[in-house]
């Protein structure tokens, strides 16, 4: 029987423990997708305490606190650091089966040397232990980021950010690149109009632009991709529920702006239309300057109003939607597709019924111009979990080719997170080294290490344009 | 090698068998959800032959007869009681895989102590066994709960029933607690106009109302819940394909109401419109009393006319839908969250697609007042068997904490039906058990057995305010 | 460790080496849906080269080449039956997971002897051994069949279609019987309005009839699907992404017919509507002549325009649908059962996430009339992988009867593909095997023989009636 999180932990057949120590283990990150605050990484934040590094910001333990019926004020309240780390420890043996279960224990080991099972009784000496080493500065932003061989990361940026973090950071000698990403997700929130209007103001500000037309308002995003572009950013990222229907011509995506400028509502499907116009103009200045576009699509966000009212975004209220993406997807990239100005592409869904359609339709566009060029992104947010990976790869796998995926992105706004890449790792060595043990691959590792150690490492490498920017 | 249906079945590691037989093989059962008659609970049942008890009403069965080409004369027909049997011998062989394959066999031998395999050679001795066993008081309706531990039984009612039955059975003595469930469908089936308005002329003189508004009907409907309250329920439940977008406030219920209640129709819009604005009114009126209710979405019934002229409803030509669910059940929770109305939930679907829509919905409305309070429910219909269940489960892991799931029920029509728990707890501790084989979970058994007995019994006996109503 | 492509390839317990070598090896091959040319068939083809037989028309392989960077001009280009292959055996390694890899080296050591796995070091040699051996009399079309011991294959065929090639074949001495199938597709592409009419007219012509209204044009369909019953045919086949809805009185065809005949659109929903009209009167047609009648639902063809105008459909640039189902299909089979004119039929979805609709779907039309009559079809396309089909079997277990399945087809237009049968045998006996070492069946091998004997050939074989046709 195998002990929990051992070295071996996952691997469960000996060539699957050969390819993960032998060819992946040692190999650096290129962390393509995360949120973490390049401020933090600029100032080298060092950390108070482990509930301040672990648990503020971290909805996903915020919402399996609330489920075991923990009061808010434990979560997010007032209670002191210490008494929110009790808690914490109290719902962990709880969490069992669930990702947290794992990253929880994988943290304490890799940052922390911690070995034991944090519940309520180890939860003192966990604390203490944790506590006096977080102040040393080992602990300190750029030392986790390093420690975990982390070569690459980009974080997630709005488009009115000044990306002065980036550039401080840059200016200094710092191993890792920290890039920006261009996520333009407030120019299509206009279904709330007032926030929108004022994000579009702050929008002409910044680019000496009054916007007044639409024209006008591409042209200023168009002017802080170019100013991304001038920082290192080669990655657009969009956040949707779906990507709607492409307008036909009939459409008149000005009038509508206007509308939505002006304050009135031209109704749900002129927004739809008039996003669409928009996000297809911001593909082709994508795919002008050579960058990577990603789309995640399927959310159901802010789904509790009276806890959106308290914390807003992000707080852990947030689910599966489940609405229909064939049709207009294939047609959005089809559009793009006809002139020739479709970038290399990386679709994540976040309902699993949807897999094999984002799987299968990534395929439409591979046109021989690009290894992978439109690929099956990594399992996302609730399918960040052993079973959620398993299902894209089985899936990329089977539809398409395993072998020129990009990989694992940790998606999180903690520093202690890069777990996650061993984590996706030793799945990944572990589905290849099960399929060599049960006869359905040959017993050839170097070939199925190199695999393994494209997808950990060099296929993102060789796919995002990041060299290219010195 | 196992052999079939050993005292080990399904259990395919050592820390499985050992979770199983340590820490939950003898727990009592809480059968939440069932469809028993309680008159028949109420007269101690006895049954002429096992035909009477296992074939007649079980739609799962004559289903698979009728897939193997078996005229319905020996279905529901007019053959004897003995034919009927030797056509369920022939099928039973044909049924590998499937779960009656397993329900079939655990129940001969749980209750009739037949380790035999049921075929047409065997058909002639088992059928002779079992039925000189079935007239004996061990197989009276009550001896068949006493004998399988159950504690608790909740059946499923018409709120126009007497529940006279329910009075009787706890006016004697009975170790076993047989509770009513609120169940209005009914009051939904304006599709239906006659029969709808018959049954609320029915609730109107039950109740003594003349129903000619909206509000006399809920007014109606809320008398009917204080009479189930009184009888000991605290549970209500809703078989519905899906719950329809909450109206805006240009919608008049009051005027739909009228025009299904003079026999006009709405259109569908408007019905379904009225059925939302009713269902915010029962979930108000169950928060206010402390109730649990459940909600089982994505049937299509009926979807055999020829059929359903001949047999009615339940009769196995039922199958899955496939709507969208997500925007408006949210909707629909978020409705009753924002006035603090939203009681204790359990979600159930029927399409496996929905799974993690389900499972992460439910987390959006858990805000540390209770644990699990609104929970993702065990595998139903067509998803009760092994792999819907291990589905379920590991959703539910993976999305949500399993730990504090309420577990198994039968949703069956039978009394031989109770094998299902014992079916799903080798099930729960087979994944469990399989985790800590594989070094996913510590080794650490009398933990990993409270959370197993936990969701076999403990979740549902502190989730339910059963004992409450003494 | 097993080690690749054995004689015990995918049986991974012994009782499943023991179903797939004592029960199902040997069986004959009943293919009943393919897209063989008949014509290759009849003239008894030799091929010049393994690329000309392996490579041209294959949209599997074309896409993985695309996904993996390889230029259109070693694809369907004018690169050299070397290049072209060079380039396969380039690509080969990186479809690791894929079930090109499976195919692949199948098809290579059945065919052809060749146990070498196949990348650019072997490339060479064994281009040159296929090469030498493919021009003998073994590798014409007809030897590929009888040494496959295919008894009866049936092509898909356009209702316009002279099936000169079936007579001819038919007319000589061959083992292997060519049926027609009758796929009338181009009825139903009304979207295309000058294709369709080409069509239309043509159809005309060939039946003597001038096609002036939707009448005329049923009894010209009619007339041709008498000719293909005189030639053979018992089986339809329909392509399309979804049944819609079954339109109610107030339609009327003829008018909607009209408009696209005279080249108006008269919108979607109408064309939909008489889709469904023609696809009723077809399906009575069918049940009149005892026909077994298929439907592939739920593919999105031809996504990609720039290469649709290069190279048309069936290219490589179709992926899968997400569209609703199950109300429609229920209408559409619930119309057809109620005047008893509901035949045989088979139901295959692309996208996974139908599954369980299709298989209870199936379901709601067993009336005890016929063994498997509706049922649920083998995985299709996409879902055509180990994966896929463990799924497809595992869901047909659970929510009907596995032992009434009539198996796997080839769907293919290579005569190389006929180890896909080997592969699906394998994979169900594996499963079943698995089953009984698990302890989930009884260790019955004679019985659990017979049935996945049943499933590879003898439930095919009573299912249709191509006997009755002599």
């Amino acid at each position: 029987m195998n002990t929990f999180l051992t070295d071996d932990f996952l691997l469960q057949s000996e060539p699957a423990k050969r390819l993960y120590h032998d060819y992946v283990a040692d190999l650096p990150i290129i962390d393509y997708h995360s949120h973490l605050p390049p401020s933090e990484i600029d100032e080298n934040r060092r950390f108070s305490t482990i509930t301040s590094i672990w648990l503020d910001g971290d909805h996903y333990k915020w919402r399996a606190m609330r489920t075991l019926g923990i009061d808010e004020h434990y979560i997010t309240g007032k209670a002191s650091d210490r008494e929110k780390f009790m808690m914490w420890a109290r719902t962990v043996p709880y969490t069992v089966r669930n990702p947290l279960y794992h990253w929880t224990h994988l943290e304490l080991k890799n940052y922390f040397g911690v070995e034991k099972l944090l519940n309520p009784e180890s939860a003192d000496e966990v604390y203490r232990h944790c506590n006096e080493r977080i102040t040393g500065d080992e602990f300190r932003a750029r030392s986790l980021l390093t420690k975990m061989k982390v070569e690459i990361v980009c974080t997630t940026d709005d488009p009115l950010d000044s990306l002065e973090a980036h550039r401080s950071i840059r200016s200094g000698i710092f191993p890792c690149k920290v890039l920006p990403t261009f996520r333009p997700d407030p120019s299509f929130g206009m279904e709330q109009p007032e926030r929108w209007n004022r994000w579009v103001d702050k929008l002409g500000e910044i680019t000496g632009n009054e916007i007044r037309s639409l024209d006008k308002f591409l042209e200023s995003l168009e002017s802080r991709i170019d100013f991304f572009h001038k920082n290192g950013c080669r990655l657009a990222d969009h956040g949707l529920e779906k990507i709607h229907p492409v307008p036909d011509s009939s459409f008149h995506p000005e009038s509508v702006f206007q509308a939505v400028r002006d304050g009135r509502d031209p109704g749900e499907e002129a927004r739809h239309g008039l996003v669409t116009t928009i996000l297809l103009q911001l593909s082709k200045m994508y795919h002008e300057r050579g960058w990577v576009q990603q789309f995640h699509l399927g959310a159901l966000r802010n789904a509790n109003t009276r806890m959106y009212r308290k914390f807003g975004e992000a707080a852990g209220f947030d689910s599966i939607s489940d609405v229909s993406h064939s049709h207009s997807l294939a047609d959005f990239f089809d559009t793009l597709d006809q002139s020739n100005q479709l970038s290399k592409t990386i679709l994540y869904n976040l309902n699993p019924a949807d897999n094999s359609v984002m799987a299968t339709m990534a395929g439409n566009y591979n046109d021989g111009s690009d290894r992978g060029k439109v690929q099956y992104g990594t399992a996302w947010w609730f399918l960040d979990q052993k079973d959620g990976m398993e299902d894209q790869m089985n899936i990329l796998s089977n539809m398409g080719l395993l072998s020129c995926f990009v990989g694992m992105l940790t998606d999180s706004r903690s520093f202690l997170s890069y777990p996650r890449h061993e984590y996706f790792r030793r799945i990944l060595c572990n589905l290849i080294g099960r399929d060599v043990e049960n006869g359905e691959l040959p017993y050839d590792l170097d070939w199925l290490g190199k695999i393994a150690a494209d997808i950990s490492y060099f296929n993102a490498k060789t796919y995002f344009p990041f060299s290219e920017e010195e």
